[in-house]
Order: structure tokens, then sequence, then C-alpha cells
């Protein structure tokens, strides 16, 4: 089973201080490009799944979304983002390796940043197929593969002494533990070509691939992201069934 | 204009030596891969973009192709082909980035480590979609990304002294120049999202992606290939019209 990290204490008192967390989805610098895969959400179904504090979720329900369901392992979060809420979206917790959605239930199924932390992707995205209309869409991010391959993670420079990204054990799929506002936690390295043939293999359309970086701006903004324009650190979806 | 550095003499020479040369597709590692994405060839109207000494197209004529055309930029690599043909394959010389193709003439559209070197692909992928028959199929080879983007390409070690392949300028797509067999070979580097983006917006449907890399055993049969276990040499694309 999937750890759950964010309910360790000390993992969800860093998370909730992030931008992403305080200022919601305008704290997250790859938003703009995720919001510009997704569909007109007017109407729609929507299922968030590793909803967090339900930053989207609220956003769909203010575009106009029909229905709005956020999952989500952590209790924690769905705590918090329950305070937010008139109760007009669902907020569910739920493994999502073992989640069961009703079949052609859903227009929309959204996730940011959750997808890479699951060892059984295959049971979910198969779930998710079943669960959406014909048409219906998906949209995700995850981290970037040549971002979770790396036994070492970390920056070198090159000969000109520019950041570099050194990547090694691509293939090697499968779990990486990193200290990243806790020590140990786990997370799940798959390729790019292992995200998408997965979905083509499922019967997924895939409409468009984005590999999201920081720009020479947003670094020169954030002395602390010094690198984070030499590779991307995303890997953003949409597809359609 | 592309450059065709395999009409200089010193990188033909060694070209001419390398093991997919004289070997023909079986001393191409990532072959295997890339004849498991290629639709069943009996019967169809195939071209080759960048057939070099016409190994493929000797091999499509072979699996019953009715129609084979092999372009290349190279009046050496193509002199070579027809040294070895009996006029059943047709070899013309072209620059890819203003062939033009009749419409609906094609069935499979194959590619094999030459689209890299044009810097309008976008002009030879409306050419190939427009050539292409409804359902037929394109199937290409390039280097891949990762392989391609560093402004000083080379390995390094890493804490455990593995090797790692440090990247940046991922996102400054363009020209790289590069020496191998010749002085300054002229690449050009795309992003991953890059290359499926462009299919799709053309209109393509994905149909599958592999990234190359060698395995262990490669490595271990060839010393000189350390470090290409750890990450993608060539990115490999199916899609359909």
């Amino acid at each position: 089973m999937t750890q759950n990290i964010y309910d360790n204490e000390g993992f969800f008192a860093g998370y909730a201080k992030l931008p992403r967390s305080v200022e919601g989805l305008d704290g997250a610098p790859e938003w703009p490009t995720l919001r510009a895969m997704l569909p007109k959400l007017d109407g729609l179904r929507v299922v968030d799944l590793g909803c967090g504090f339900g930053w989207f979720c609220r956003f769909a329900h203010e575009a106009g979304a029909r229905q709005v369901t956020g999952f989500d392992v952590s209790e924690k979060m769905l705590a918090r983002a329950r305070e937010t809420s008139d109760g007009a979206i669902a907020y569910r917790q739920a493994d999502l390796e073992t989640l069961a959605l009703p079949k052609g239930s859903v227009d929309l199924v959204y996730s940011s940043l959750a997808l890479h932390y699951l060892a059984n992707l295959e049971h979910l995205m198969t779930e998710v197929h079943r669960a959406l209309v014909p048409g219906g869409s998906l949209v995700f991010s995850v981290e970037h593969p040549m971002y979770t391959a790396p036994g070492h993670p970390g920056w070198s420079r090159d000969a000109d002494g520019r950041f570099a990204w050194p990547v090694n054990r691509y293939f090697e799929q499968g779990e990486r533990s990193t200290d990243w506002l806790a020590k140990g936690v786990i997370k799940q390295h798959r390729t790019v070509a292992t995200y998408l043939n997965l979905l083509l293999r499922l019967g997924f359309t895939l409409d468009k691939i984005e590999e999201w970086g920081a720009t020479a701006a947003d670094v020169a903004a954030h002395p602390d992201w010094a690198g984070a324009d030499e590779r991307p650190s995303f890997l953003l979806v949409s597809a359609r069934r």
C-alpha cells in the first residue's frame, strides 16, 4: 500500500506552509499550464484524485461543475478541505490504489502531483477509464521522470558553471526514497513512456503532453529555484476516453 | 537548410564503419524495439525518410511491401544503397525540409535517427500527414531529448560512483553542435513534449512511445557503452493518421 506521508505531523506542518498550500492554485507555478489543458468545467462531474486541501475542487465548483468529489488518503488534509467547503463538494477519504468509482459517472478526472506516490497505478487508471464517460477527460500532473529517476537527486555544474541535473537509474522503475519535508518520503519512479503507454493501452487518446520547468524569470524571482529552468520538474498529461 | 554532414568525407568514412552500417538493422541495438512498433508490411506503400544505405528499404521490400521509396539528402549514401538494390526500391535524393509527397499515397512513413537533424520538422510532418492514407502509420526514432539537451554532453559519476548524465538546457530548443565522427555536427534539440504535441496538433493519434536505452547486459557486452543503461539514448514513436 502507498505510504500516507501527508498524515505525518512534520510533513503535514511543512506542506501546509508551501505557497501551493497557502495561496492555492496561484501558488503552484505549473497551474497556468495545467489549467490550459482542462476542458470547460461548466456542467461537468469532476473527480479530483489526491485533492489535498481542496483548492482545485473549489475552483471546479466555482467554475460551474455540477458535481465535485475530492478523494485523498490524508484525513488531515480532508479535514482542512472540509473547513472551507459549504458542503457542495464531497470530500472522501480513500486509498487511491483500491478506489472504486461508478462506471460512466464522471466527465473529468483531475489529479495534481499525486500519482507518483502510487505503487499500483494501473489499477487506478483502469478504474478512471471505466468511470469516465466516452469523451471524458483525464488531466494530471506528476513529478517528471527525469526528476524522480536519480539515485542521488541534486544539482551539479557543467564546464561553464551552469547547473545540470545528473540523471541515472532512469530505467529502474519503482521506489525512490527522498527527504523532502520529512525523512524517507517514498515516491515511485516511472519513465515517460510508461505513463503514456499505460494510458494508450487502456484505450485513452492523448491530447497534449507538457513538460513543465521554471522559466529564467521564475528563477530570477526565486533564487532558491536556481537550476529549475534547466530541466523539467513536472510531466502534465491531458487525455480523453 | 539542414547540414548535410553525411557527404563530409571523414564523417561518411566513420559512419560507414559503424555496426549499423556494416551489419544493417541487426547492428542497431534499438531495431528490435522499433521493429515491434511497425505495422505488418505486406502490401504496404512505404517511404523511408533518411534511408541511408537502404537497410530498412530492403527489409520492407523483402517483407512484401508493394512499393518502397527511400529519401536521403546524401548522394554518397544513396549511391551505396543503389549498389545493393535490384531496382525494386526507388532511392531519391531529397532535402527533407522541402520534400513534397503526393497526397494519400503512402501507408507507412518510417524514419530512423534522421529527424533530429532537421531545423524545420513541422513542414515535413505536415507533408507526412498529408501523404499518409487515413489509418496510415508513422514510425520513427530520434535521439532522445535527454541525450541532445546538454550544453556539454558527457558522463559524470554520482556519490556511489555510478554513471549519471547531467541534463541542462532542456528547454533551449534548437541547434546543438557536437563532435561525432566529424567536428561540428549540427543536430536540433527538441523536448519530448514538442515531438509529441507536433504530431497531436497535426491530427496524428499516438499508438506507442518507447524510450530506448541499453540494458545492463548490453553494457557488459560493450564496455565502451558504459553508462548507456542509465538514461535513454533514443525516443521511438508510433502514430497513426
